[in-house]
């Protein structure tokens, strides 16, 4: 016994130094998994637990490519990224065609369901760090709502309320509503968006004013189904949903904001409660909700944001009931119609053509084409230049 | 074609009607979700997608027992438990030795990752559904803690404020600090516990007093891989978990507790901060958790709640520094000592000599033992019993 333990010993002595993981595990990770971990040259590993499995990759929806993992001589499964930039990524653990998650991520809900991700982190993050700064926090609510029916619904929401709402007596607060995309929920802000810290730092630097955020989940029950069914690059919307699932989900959607959760949120929280306190943004489907409720109620929005939008091609002269069609009472309306969005986005070209006729129809807005594809990586730092515009 | 199609009709008149899914999704299932489905019998029914996996098993680590998938006609993989009992069970989805999660469930932090569940439903669930009653929230917040240390490490915390709070001026409220199991988190309370509508229901029915509860995450990075890495009954705590790790766990967490998170839950929320006003409490680990740092501080906590938990044979002689000594000094001091567990807890026999040897010792407590076993369907009445007696 004592030899083996001796032979042991040397041998680990030789090739666990040499196989000990290098770098460290991720913030996404839950508290304590080792892996997925990132390593000095920006790769990530991940590693998995499956003695029979024949086959396991990680998959990542087009966000860092797909890895077949191998057998490690601790039984474990492994495999390594090429470098990656900062940054947000969902995947998914696929063995023998069951597409699971890591048990070592966070949940996070996208693709219409809680699974995994990996936040790359890097110097670029620190906009969305916990800083010793005043902080903010993130509520859940609960509210009647009735939409276009009659039988109200019980739905929660996440509210964002500044470092000094609990303190600051009756001062009112102007609101943002901000909306995530298809297969994502009312979750998707604070969870992968860290809206909470990106506010709070965005306060404490007086680059943005106070405010209360809303986040709804624009997904109804109605169209059950239907957006988790088709493959797409991430958990934006399909760049041409069937018309009548958009229409479906919009229609009641808007109804529910526009006339549950707007006075709810008026009644239950100190708020400045006219349109030129209020904005309504979102990101991919919940970009194309925030420019439909906006615009159907400019007496309850006067800004409105659009995060690598699913517009599709707007045609200012009919589209929208025809809301662009007089620019300039449009124009006297609204305070900002902020439009943005990557230049790999596979929306590009529709967001792109449709601010091209804003422009053509002396529509003002504001138009931003940054680096980046249709992911959250994108999407918080559109927070930090649309904020800072707000009320 | 057509005759193909016509016998494909005809074929699916009879087996595609016999072969409908009865029943309904889980209240517990990601919104859209068919699966898992209670059915009219209280049975469960599960259904997988993997192509080629060679075996898929729903394991409940003995909540409900393990059941083999089988393929059905359409591709997928089924099964079905034995009729149910309404409650809360934990499980996971076995692919190939593979331990992953349910697509279709919600994401619940036990066993020290985010994993699947099933809420069966039934009329004893009304005690926490969302009614037309004045609703509290939940928030986060973050905070600085430096515990034994120097360093301060930014921490999040869940805290239900009651219905009244935003709205009741300055009117302050009395605090229960309320911990989760091992393996758990700060959002167990609130995810699988649902302590937000118990609280709101028991306030609104006038049978708890409107009050703050806090939790934090028990669990500190100190003891990395401890407790996950051994086979549990349940999220709570081995009967007889390595006194190095429970000391070390405690040690930090009590300083943090103590030092850090009352002082700033009093600077932050609108408190009563003495201990006449403040109880702590906890399942399993937490219960343990619980009764350490509540007769170490009698100076902060008056109300002490055991729930289930991991405290094995208590001798009031000599465990915990000797606080049990002196009857009528702790007697005078504490205003509630509730210990509760159930009869088929495979932690009971500690916890009832624990209750035994307190009571000869003429240490005054409620003594409560219950059906149920060491899961969250207890615990959810358990604060039903126990809030209604504080403050």
């Amino acid at each position: 016994m004592l030899s083996r333990l001796l032979v042991f010993t040397l041998l680990c002595g030789a090739v666990c130094a040499a196989q000990a993981p290098s770098g460290q595990p991720l913030p996404s990770n839950v508290l304590n998994a080792p892996y997925p971990r990132i390593n000095p040259d920006q790769t990530v590993t991940f590693r998995i637990k499956a003695e029979a499995a024949q086959k396991i990759t990680i998959t990542s929806n087009g966000g860092f490519g797909d890895i077949d993992l191998v057998k490690s001589p601790d039984g474990f499964l492994m495999g390594t990224t090429k470098p990656l930039s900062p940054g947000f990524f969902y995947y998914s653990v696929v063995v023998d065609g069951f597409t699971g998650s890591d048990p070592g991520s966070s949940a996070f809900f996208g693709y219409a369901k809680y699974g995994s991700a990996i936040e790359v982190p890097g110097a670029e993050s620190d906009f969305f760090a916990p800083k010793d700064v005043p902080h903010g926090t993130v509520r859940e609510d609960w509210y009647l709502a009735r939409g276009t029916g009659t039988e109200g619904t019980w739905r929660r929401i996440k509210v964002y309320t500044p470092p000094d709402y609990d303190t600051s007596g009756r001062t009112r607060y102007p609101v943002l509503y901000l909306q995530h995309g298809a297969g994502e929920n009312e979750t998707s802000w604070s969870n992968q968006g860290h809206e909470d810290l990106i506010m709070d730092n965005l306060i404490a630097a007086r680059k943005a004013k106070p405010m209360i955020i809303v986040n709804e989940n624009g997904v109804m029950p109605a169209t059950a189904g239907l957006p988790s069914a088709r493959p797409q690059p991430s958990p934006g919307t399909p760049a041409r949903p069937a018309r009548a699932m958009m229409d479906n989900r919009f229609t009641e959607f808007e109804a529910i904001v526009s006339k549950d959760l707007v006075p709810f949120i008026d009644r239950r929280f100190r708020t400045l409660a006219d349109a030129d306190h209020r904005a309504i943004a979102g990101l991919s489907m919940g970009g194309a909700q925030a420019l439909r409720i906006g615009v159907d109620h400019l007496d309850q929005f006067r800004y409105i944001g659009l995060f690598s939008a699913a517009i599709g091609n707007l045609d200012p002269a009919t589209d929208y009931d025809g809301h662009f069609k007089d620019a300039a009472a449009i124009n006297a309306k609204l305070r900002l119609l902020w439009i943005g969005i990557g230049a790999d986005d596979f929306l590009l070209a529709g967001v792109r053509t449709s601010h091209e006729n804003l422009e053509k129809a002396g529509v003002k807005h504001v138009w931003i084409e940054t680096p980046g594809a249709h992911v959250w990586t994108v999407w918080r730092k559109y927070l930090v230049d649309f904020a800072p515009r707000l009320f």
